[in-house]
């Protein structure tokens, strides 16, 4: 399959070496190509892994990653640009964190809205998925890094790209993915970021996750 | 122990009940005296529960439980009474659920705020400790009720108060609560609850809880 990844930091490096050990094309993309941290995740990860501008990855993916900073998404989007995204699955794993205010973050928009819905609203022939926002990067792609079975949650309005995300988070090592709904449950995904930042400071480590125990 | 819980619906009754079985004296109050869900909650309980106003079972209790609805409870304190209030932990267990809007619910303060801090600066001489409002009330009393391990989870500003919720939750069944820290962390721990709703719809049973998988 060929993935586009919108974002070159941390969470965007993890998914695309990823999804390219798992067989994918993977093209990076971010605001101004050539872009020094896109070209050294693509000169790392091989003939499969390319770099571009954001219009480039969204144009290139048949499934498109949204793993920018929350704060920004929605400019990136534009930038990547609605014809790119139209018809295609866009999983969106940004959270609307705002640090400008310093630690802990707050959100930029919640409770009765979602960075997931103002994304689905402003790209309406994109099929937007909410998922993975609730792990840290290493764990969404390496789940055995946190011990025992833990769970990893979904959602969005149409139900075959959220068949097609559940493949995704499956070969990622992900059992049983919780569908949690249409779009608006983007907004409790998104509301647990200040629980989840205070638990990284409780436990002392990144690489715990949510269990739903029942 | 003499306890106070304020609010006579589900969750009152359960956590009342709970800590009559255990040795405790228990009274629990409501806006005006008698009523009948707290006389009726009283009588079933026997010598150690009894009923009275907010004011009463607040004066009477060394610890006492905010069980009212998170829309009224600083109303709800305030009859409750500044006074009797001083010096004493006050378990705030209640979530600013917003019902008027529909299901599912929004929160009425939320991000940079948290009920648990706005009762805590109008009570500043209360103990507050936000404790097991992220938990379904069978569940609260009875942990065992969903299979595993699973968390619970408590913030405040006082060491000691957050000790003494501590030693409670541990009479119910709670082996290792986790401390978040201060009562800003209330903001985390208040916006679980939007997640918490859509999870219920999902799997179908409110006897679920969150475990932190590590």
């Amino acid at each position: 399959m060929r993935i586009g990844i919108l974002g070159t930091g941390d969470v965007g490096c993890r998914l695309g070496t990823k999804l390219v050990s798992l067989g994918n094309d993977v093209r990076m993309g971010s605001r101004a190509a050539p872009n020094p941290k896109a070209a050294a995740w693509a000169m790392a990860n091989g003939p499969k892994a390319s770099a571009g501008t954001f219009a480039d990855a969204a144009k290139f993916g048949e499934v498109v990653f949204n793993c920018t900073a929350g704060s920004v998404s929605l400019e990136a989007l534009k930038l990547a640009g609605a014809d790119n995204l139209g018809g295609k699955v866009l999983v969106d794993v940004a959270n609307p964190l705002d640090f400008s205010k310093g630690m802990p973050p707050t959100l930029t928009v919640c409770n009765t809205d979602s960075l997931g819905e103002q994304i689905q609203r402003a790209f309406p022939d994109a099929k937007v998925v909410k998922a993975l926002n609730t792990i840290g990067n290493e764990v969404m792609v390496k789940p055995r890094l946190v011990p025992g079975e833990h769970d990893t949650f979904l959602c969005g309005n149409d139900p075959q790209a959220k068949a097609k995300v559940v493949e995704i988070l499956r070969a990622f090592g992900w059992k049983s993915p919780i569908d949690l709904g249409d779009m608006t449950a983007a907004r409790g995904l998104e509301m647990m970021l200040p629980v989840w930042v205070r638990l990284m400071g409780a436990i002392q480590t990144r690489n715990f996750n949510f269990k739903i125990a029942r």
